[in-house]
């Protein structure tokens, strides 16, 4: 029996001795602070990387129950932030209203997105994980932490609740939804392409970086005066870059909020820009992972042996 | 050998090897990410369903604390809430004052609303449950967390704490509080009541999942990366559905809020549209409890005994 | 056998057994939700209450730190704050500038008011139990949590605190600190003191009794569904007392942050409302502290052995 | 017998009866609450002082690691950071755009500052203990909790990932960036030189007070009932300092952030006022580290052994 660190452990033997010094070291390293500090041992345990193809994955009950998390929480993310930018927007239109204040203002709008981020993560990340966006799920498979006919599955399921939840919307603001340009991703006048692309990637990196940091193993065993306070991180990462680009793009870093307000918006200018709410998310998502696993893992350097510490 | 999963657990003999097992597992999920972990055998248990009706209840002190928990929580939260509004609305009037910027905007009603319920379920969770809510109580009955004469009593206490809260702001706002609409939830102009009524239904799932999410069994047993903080998620998830749907029907998600204010407000349209407040919430409150229970949970599935993952 | 629950606890020898017991229930209680659950016997331990007078206390270089501590917190505490309040008004003065948008906001002065709470009780709690707030003060030692001659050594060290921390702010904003009020505490045009007391006494019954909650011994052994991150709900429930009341008193809730801005503003208005911001404060920390131990912690009921659950 | 205190604890042989120790007291001082407790014993152990030089710290890949991420990090707080001040102004311009509310608001530009530090705290605090400020790097360097040698390759490494930031700003937003100030430290007009000295001082301070109370060793020894979740509080002073300071100084507190925007934007003025940037954010890290070690750590006084509290 022992640890149950692989994601399908069935063997629990060693208990006692083990997991008390599993135990022992959250205390312990409560009291490492300042600089990074060095353990003579590897202390935590690295799950294996996921299969590529698991078939054995598509017979059981999770795998499906995952999809259908994913599906609904994506759908409730564009629920809920289309339908707030289209009532700012409704509000405070001069044509229809003299209080331009009125509305809940663009930092709303960058609340609705980071905040529902953090609750659907906190719900649903036993079921599914907590991706709720194809450039997540495309980072954790560039690092092996799901097979890929789990992150194809979860894309798909997250671009239909995408177009579900826009739909919604379209359908309750049926008088405003085109009138306010439909919660859709364009670059903003004024911008190059360039531009645009590189908020995007910057803007996804920022949000797979703090994912990965916040599931990496060795937060648990090492950074204990960081608790494992995940889904909030991950939501202000969210906050954060639609604060810093809305003016630029409206803010991507999520290929099926893009997606699916395009299907439903459908208007020219929204499917040129597409391609760039796709490819910039995927590049940052592969450089966080790359980031993550090469540098701050030291995976290659650790694999040919140098520069390793030892006690 | 039990696990202690009954209210009333009293035994509690095999302490050493069971617990240690149990606090064991908090620190070896820590490890699992990305995808959907299964587990071999089941490593929580479920407390039994509550009692339809349970006639000891009435006769203990822990009851009637309860309802006045959630009468005073109730009456804080529409106090608090419900001045907000009338303050906003009193210094943006262009007709009392020039500074249309002065309030605290839609974003912070939005604010009063989710910060009160995360302080009030904080305070009252560890004796009442926190509920402060007829929804989160209709939710939480139908999954049998709580018996009916609790769920009636709630509701009840709900209602009056949430009459005498607006009634305080009544009478602190005198000249207020008829002039900028009471703090009563009115279908906006331009919508229809299907739009109002399936803004209320998703804005409950929405709250009511979250509730799920949170106080889920498995959580502790197995999403200890996500740790269980319940309060802030469900506090936030009040937020998110403020900013959303204020401009449809100022946002109801609970009958309580909604009857207070009413029958302090006490004019014809509130009335009119009160059944929305009542009808959505419900809807809202039963679809979450079934999606929480019968898909995420797979209630109904693991009584067939099909697509059960065996070790 | 005693559970380690003496402020001077120094005798530590059954360790084993009571505290695998005290572990045991953390893990426990996680999987009880819902309604409140009652349980067979008491299961922690209420510190005995503080003696009225230590003498010992005046002995201990721990009682003067207490005291920088609070002193220094509530000066950072006011400094901040009342710039803030100075800043905002400066800067959307129609008189100065043409953006009436431009500051922060009624929601930027609550944000700094609840927001400065939450890291200064996370800071000095472990110092002086991060009270930063006579009222506080008063409640806890009316719960016989500190003692009388501790309670008056923090408000005299939280006024004094106060004033420097007000009296920076008008050395550092001399234009304008007169000018826009000096952030000083005073009942708005169109309200009667009446509803001012009553607004100073319900908010401060919001606080105080968010600090009984977040610090009630019952909390660790029975509600870890609920975790212990006590700042974080006090400094949101001084964030939603702003948000509701600023219109009416500016919002008190803190007698010593009253008190400092009235000596430094030192106005007739000003001192004629004083005592609405320390009768009320000290009105609400009562009825806070009676509603806490009366009637949540059940103390009278006890003492009569009536009402009590028994196994 | 010894707590696992040391950085590179190797020796793990007592576990059973000193975890538990060590747990237990994790259970017991949940019940501190109110007054400061005393303890009998010191029940903590301050790691070592950080060597000042420590040539084999240049050995480890570790250390260039946390370089990197030190860089990085700097790298997207300037950048977020300063894109959101650059597309707030240039939406809010009245030249422009009718609508002066269209923008983040200074709340907004404040969060932007609060959230990345928060974020990116939480991110690289397991990498290189998650400075990325020079002035923090100084605070914990004056406390010996990193060498010398560590404590200035951060800063280089900070001042360039901060240069870098800015000029991906003026990179994306080439036609607005000089435009609206380039996000640079400046004097606001009306405020002599000893003010915006004074405004750095105390933001500091508040800044690394907090730093400091959050990895205080003790902190998990004797406050457990204020959980360690440090980077929350860390953001929220950012956060507070911003909506305070903003209007006298556009607020610095982290001298990196001051040199890499004034390297990039090049102006005369900010050039001028670039020495308060980094004079008073070391003068307040210092003031900061002075009462962390000697008032409430009290250095000096046990040294000298008088006011100890025995048992």
């Amino acid at each position: 029996m022992s640890m149950p660190t692989h994601h399908n452990s069935s063997h629990k033997t060693t208990i006692t001795s083990l997991d008390l010094k599993a135990m022992t070291k959250d205390v312990e390293v409560a009291e490492h602070h300042g600089g990074g500090s060095e353990y003579a041992a590897k202390d935590y345990h690295d799950p294996p990387p996921a299969p590529l193809f698991d078939a054995e994955e598509l017979t059981k009950w999770s795998f499906y129950r995952a999809l259908i998390a994913e599906f609904v929480a994506t759908l409730l993310f564009l629920y809920v932030t289309v339908l707030t930018v289209i009532g700012y927007k409704s509000q405070t239109d001069p044509a229809l209203n003299l209080d331009q204040c009125g509305g809940v203002g663009i930092l709303g709008i960058a609340w609705a997105f980071g905040g529902m981020i953090f609750i659907l993560v906190y719900c649903t990340a036993g079921i599914s994980g907590g991706h709720i966006n194809p450039a997540v799920t495309f980072g954790l498979f560039l690092a092996r932490k799901v097979s890929l006919i789990r992150a194809v599955g979860y894309m798909i399921a997250q671009c239909l609740g995408a177009i579900c939840g826009v739909g919604l919307v379209k359908a309750f603001q049926s008088s405003y939804y085109d009138r306010y340009g439909g919660g859709a991703n364009e670059l903003a006048d004024g911008y190059n392409k360039g531009t645009g692309l590189g908020a995007e990637i910057i803007g996804t990196f920022v949000l797979v970086y703090t994912v990965f940091s916040a599931t990496d193993p060795k937060r648990s065993a090492r950074d204990s005066h960081v608790p494992v306070l995940a889904p909030l991180p991950i939501g202000f990462a969210v906050f954060m870059v639609h604060l810093a680009t809305i003016p630029i793009t409206g803010t991507g870093i999520n290929p099926a909020r893009s997606f699916g307000a395009a299907v439903i918006y459908n208007k020219a200018k929204a499917w040129d820009d597409q391609w760039i709410f796709w490819v910039g998310p995927f590049i940052g998502a592969f450089a966080a992972a790359v980031y993550h696993q090469f540098v701050l893992r030291a995976a290659a350097i650790k694999a040919l042996g140098s520069f390793r510490s030892n006690a």
